[in-house]
């Protein structure tokens, strides 16, 4: 599967509002849930008959292709997702199993959406007023890694998606006890979708042809970032100076996501 | 219904996992969803049987209490979105009226979870890595808000929950096609819990035992905030200076976020 390659649009993955703000290509998708400092999970806890709500959980999540040792293809791309061993959404691809409801399914039907907020874009009517984001929302079936291998290659993947290289800067390897704790999921993707809104505010004709308003309503797009501060050594901590891989992924990754918050509040939007 | 209240704990709303974390009490719950810069919304779109998948959509969301003219008492807190009168969460509660799975409850079963990501938690094991973060997950029933002086006041407070003050700084009022163009849910609160991390890495005994890979991984913690930049103006903008709302806004604001990541990344944590 190329990354250049596009989700199939569905009825269930297809943007029907503000079309122009669609994507569907892997590569951005893929990008979208990786570079998120947090995933929402949404999943029906329980048959609907006893609880109508579909539940959402704050999650950590990154896309994955594991290759099976003496393999020659990689596996599709699926999105990884970890927790305690006895936590609802881990244990919900066994107990869904056994649910008349999903029965037949290949996986514990879920959404995974991440969302990265780049700025607000105040218009000269709230009605225009809007946000610069890039958000991703896939829908897959989850099921419960059990191969050994891809259990540990997620659980690297998932730390070091957190912070490139810390996996082989911590004390690893995990102890039994820790294994068997934690409970890894692989959400294969059934159908999925991105919306970017990256551009300066958009403004009716109307408005614009009115002088006296556009002399006192400030128009533009104000950037946003999450940026990471300075770390803040633990108590117990025993090593001195902060590892560079660490200075590197704070400073690099500040730098990034500030410039495209900022590149995009004076691009082009589509015409009115 | 006083801020000082909690929410009760009911099966769907008590958190199992890091008990210690959880918060019920309203103004935890209201702050979160109001500071998010993006909320979550989880909906079941189509019956079960045609489509298995809950999916999710970024919005904007605010908590509001609305009292109706000559009225005595403020209205329960509920959450409050909007969107394009044509989009499918907007048209959800009209929808789901006519469908037999959701006959008879008092609206649209929706989940919304709003999560505030203020660092990264670096322990000496991949295994207690996480993240300092304060979650709300609610859930409620949606409903399209027909009352005209409502929908004015919900829309004044989505507007200046972004930006405050931002309602009576732009063009107002609305025109009556802005107005019929856009459709304004209440979430009317079923239950709600909110659940917090904010403290230092916690260690085991076992891994602060080990000098010699305690003098190799540094551990601590990262903080995190969300940091608006420099205001840019449109090309039609005709505001020569960005107004004093706007700038203090962005200040205090940033100065806040990065306080508290900071302050909460020293603290002690529960004792393993």
């Amino acid at each position: 599967m190329s990354e250049a390659e596009e989700y199939a649009k569905t009825p269930r993955s297809t943007v029907n509002r503000y079309k122009p703000r669609a994507v569907y290509d892997h590569a951005t998708v893929h990008s979208i849930i990786d570079e998120a400092p947090v995933a929402h999970v949404s999943f029906n806890p329980t048959p609907l008959d006893d609880d109508p709500f579909p539940t959402i959980l704050p999650m950590l999540a990154c896309t994955g292709s594991y290759t099976k040792p003496g393999a020659e293809e990689k596996s599709a791309v699926g999105i990884y997702l970890h927790g305690h061993v006895a936590s609802r959404l881990m244990r919900l691809p066994d107990t869904q199993s056994e649910d008349q409801s999903t029965l037949g399914l290949p996986g514990a039907p879920v959404c995974v959406a991440a969302t990265l907020f780049d700025g607000v874009v105040l218009a000269l009517t709230p009605f225009n007023h809007s946000c610069n984001y890039r958000s991703a929302v896939v829908h897959g079936f989850a099921n419960i890694v059990v191969d050994e291998e891809e259990k540990s290659y997620a659980l690297k993947l998932l730390t070091d998606n957190l912070v490139p290289g810390r996996w082989d800067n911590s004390r690893v390897p995990p102890t039994e006890a820790e294994l068997k704790g934690t409970t890894v999921l692989r959400v294969d993707i059934a159908s999925a979708s991105a919306k970017i809104r990256g551009y300066a505010a958009g403004n009716d004709k109307a408005d614009l042809a009115n002088d006296e308003m556009r002399k006192r309503v400030w128009t533009g797009v104000v950037p946003a970032a999450t940026v990471f501060g300075q770390p803040i050594a633990a108590a117990e901590n025993l090593v001195v100076e902060v590892p560079e891989y660490i200075h590197s992924w704070i400073d690099g990754g500040n730098k990034a996501r500030r410039a495209y918050s900022e590149v995009v509040a004076s691009k082009a939007g589509p015409q009115k």
